[in-house]
């Protein structure tokens, strides 16, 4: 009856079985967010063929929010890429893992050499790697994307952060960049690189959500306990925070959330239970870090808070036990509170700053070549960390492609510089009061410790050297003939006094 | 030759071709650590069957630092197999991954139902638990042990962390106990747990040993950029703190190489470049935490104190761009001396509560079964993180072994709660004076969040829910019939207003 119906709509009517395809794109899964990205694809004039393995979904998809839409039903795999024109663009929108790799095969008997399967699901970045090559090898081009914003996003305009066989860009650009949330007219879509550069990105993106959400907390924190100030009050600042530096999706909701009450005029927060969930993403990029050996402190802290947070049994039977100093504020208020602006707006410039070190540094790992002044851009519409602060980075890379670090652009350089002596009344505050800041003493540590000439690490290396002869090397401006600039060197010591030579060895 | 040797030496000589096995103990690896270990077990009596690969080292070792022992050689897997009693312990120091299964492979022909092989090299827990399953379906006893304090400890007394198959511990005990280092007259060995639960303790002790170290670099950090003191100054602040409660090996050697001068009568370690090493088990502790979910911040900040030092070319570069304040020290040094030892005693507390509470999850995740008092003990002796403290921590869990957390313990509850005034000091000056303390502040952060009944988490379960519905939950004292304690509750935050009912649904 479909069939029919499709044959009617074709031109080829009376040709024997096939229609002309159609689809201009194509998508696979239709939970909330697949049917909204193909309402939104719809929306932009595309002609989009949708398939579900539960194939009763696509009926009642296409009886509801797809009717009257340039949206075409498949009710199998077959169907639904012969519906496509070709290079055929066909995008999976499934849970992450096996049913990613088993739509790849039940598509793979249908697709022909230059089509396109696109993942769109939470993948893990080294999965869209594995498929890229597996893809490249059939002739098949594999694109991994983030895919940021919710549902809303899918709808109306989300982040996507294409990565893979870069091949297909020239095919899927258009698509991509017309359903994708516009920042300032510019599309939150570009390349991102190579394999799963695409997912990769999504992931430290998320990993960066974590270390924002973190930082208001800690804000929050310090305003509440430190500061004794209301929910609404706090809502106040928050507003108030919103008109400048900081101003974002996260500064803006959580003004509304401490401005909700509940029926008896409370703030609802206030009532919710102190215990942090989390989908293992930012866990996922604190790993990566750890495993690449950056120093992303923030994220890291970040996602420790929310276990901490996770054993609320424990902290209350701690609680009883474990006392600390009470807070008592001096001076001048609204000076305190525009410290804490700046502490958590350096602090972010810290969070973000170590995110590009990864990103980095990961090309490199992995070989990847990396759109870099677009991923800013990518993250300024359509996402949770949406924000003016990202413009400013997308500046930054666009200034300076190659720029070593955020820390190094001008304009951040002069911020954290301003910044800093509030960012530091406040972490020392935090530390008197017996208020926690994990997030924005770590990332002060980061601050002090990146611009250290000297770090104490040379102490260190010296007890390696004294347990296990793990060797060191020698400052080249210290160097000299017994201890030579570049070579790994052993001293005994435990050998006391002052002639070392006598028991050195270059090993 | 060596056969017919064996043969007049043993008891059915003109049996046709088998010698009595006479061996209690074998060793696979003839590195400087096997070598130490056969040496320091034919001193305690046991006649050593000693095997390498490379069959000239075994010929070497006999002739040199085994000659006059109770060493004897094999020269093939199948005669180092037959010289030994049943069941027969037959232990594994070569390379970890690989060469261990091929090793494990290469004894299976040969060994029979109750025979023992043990891994004493530096394997992930994970192999571990794999190579325990694995052997016990074939009727081999499994040990996996972490061994600890490098080559003189290998000699003289190391520190020994064997667990797997429970069933091969009444045979390897006399042989552990007796070559392990002692503390107060007790081994520094004792049954840990199930599968990898031997190498997990080593990897955890390996984390707390980076922790360790971490610490002391950022007092001498204070002592030297902060106070202005002169290494051999700071050296003699170490030698004082070796006679208190932070009496240590680190603290030891932290001394001696303070006070070890180069030729020129200065400090060499102030020549030493400050980039750390690092072997990657840290590394694995942090990744297993964050796996875990468990909030083990301070060896999380000390991995990435170290891959921040290892960046060197860049921070010379962000150090002429990027400023900071200058120390400038004010009131008595002995105090703030002192406010620093405790800042370093508090700290290391909450590292080691942090990790004991790594392996406790560990032990439920895994299901393994834990032999929790004994894990500090065999810390006490013969490896790197050796200390009077560890005695306490001893105590603590003898006291109580179903103590839930270190901080519990009165002990280290009173220490703590004495500790952290100048402990506080310490982290707010650091902040002001732009010298980093990464490990002194997560400690103290996570102290103060652990202690806190109510974290801000409950505004970050807002966040979630109000951009991706991921629901929250109440707090059990404001439980209503709107929000229900225990229940998933979604509420549409962008409805503004105090009527929050007509919004809110359960999910």
């Amino acid at each position: 009856m479909a069939q029919a119906v499709a044959r009617l709509a074709g031109i080829n009517v009376g040709a024997p079985a096939r229609s002309v395809p159609s689809g201009d794109f194509g998508l696979i899964g239709l939970a909330v967010m697949g049917q909204n990205l193909i309402l939104n694809a719809a929306d932009h004039g595309f002609t989009v063929v949708a398939y579900n393995r539960t194939v009763a979904k696509v009926d009642r998809f296409l009886e509801n929010e797809a009717k009257g839409k340039s949206i075409v039903g498949a009710h199998s795999i077959e169907e639904f890429v012969s519906k496509l024109k070709k290079p055929r663009r066909m995008m999976l929108l499934v849970m992450a893992g096996k049913p990613v790799d088993d739509f790849i095969e039940a598509l793979l008997p249908y697709v022909e050499a230059g089509d396109i399967i696109i993942d769109g699901g939470n993948s893990h970045f080294p999965d869209s790697n594995r498929r890229s090559k597996y893809l490249a090898a059939k002739g098949i081009r594999f694109v991994g994307t983030g895919v940021s914003g919710g549902e809303e996003g899918a709808r109306y305009g989300p982040s996507l952060m294409p990565g893979g066989n870069e091949e297909a860009w020239p095919y899927i650009k258009d698509v991509f960049q017309s359903i994708a949330a516009k920042s300032d007219g510019e599309p939150c879509c570009d390349w991102v690189g190579d394999e799963g550069a695409g997912h990769y990105v999504k992931m430290v993106h998320n990993g960066i959500e974590y270390g924002d959400m973190q930082l208001i907390t800690e804000a929050y924190d310090i305003l509440k306990r430190g500061l004794g100030l209301t929910p609404n009050e706090i809502g106040e600042v928050f507003a108030k925070w919103n008109t400048g530096v900081l101003d974002s999706f996260l500064i803006e909701i959580t003004r509304d959330i401490l401005k909700y009450n509940d029926d008896d005029g409370t703030a609802l927060v206030e009532k919710i239970l102190d215990k942090a969930g989390q989908k293992g993403t930012g866990k996922w990029t604190a790993i990566n870090a750890l495993d690449l050996g950056m120093p992303v402190t923030l994220i890291g802290e970040a996602v420790f808070s929310r276990c901490l947070s996770a054993i609320k049994d424990e902290r209350i039977r701690a609680s009883a036990v474990l006392r600390g100093p009470t807070p008592k504020f001096e001076g001048d208020k609204q000076t305190f509170i525009d410290n804490l602006e700046q502490a958590l707006y350096a602090s972010k410039i810290i969070s973000y700053a170590q995110g590009f070190m990864l990103i980095q540094d990961a090309a490199k790992e992995y070989g990847w070549k990396l759109n870099k002044p677009s991923i800013a851009l990518m993250w300024r519409g359509g996402c949770i960390i949406r924000s003016v602060f990202l413009k400013d980075i997308t500046s930054a890379y666009r200034k300076n492609p190659n720029l070593e670090n955020l820390l190094f652009d001008d304009f951040f350089n002069k911020a954290i510089h301003k910044a800093q002596d509030g960012w530091r009344d406040i972490v020392s505050k935090g530390a008197l009061w017996g208020i926690p800041t994990p997030a924005f003493s770590t990332a002060l540590s980061f601050y002090d410790g990146y611009r250290t000439r000297d770090l104490p690490a040379n102490l260190l290396q010296a007890q390696r050297d004294y347990f296990g002869a793990h060797t060191f090397r020698i400052k080249p401006e210290f160097a000299s003939a017994n201890f030579p600039d570049g070579k790994d060197i052993h001293v005994n010591w435990t050998g006391r006094g002052g002639n070392v030579s006598a028991s050195t060895y270059i090993a």
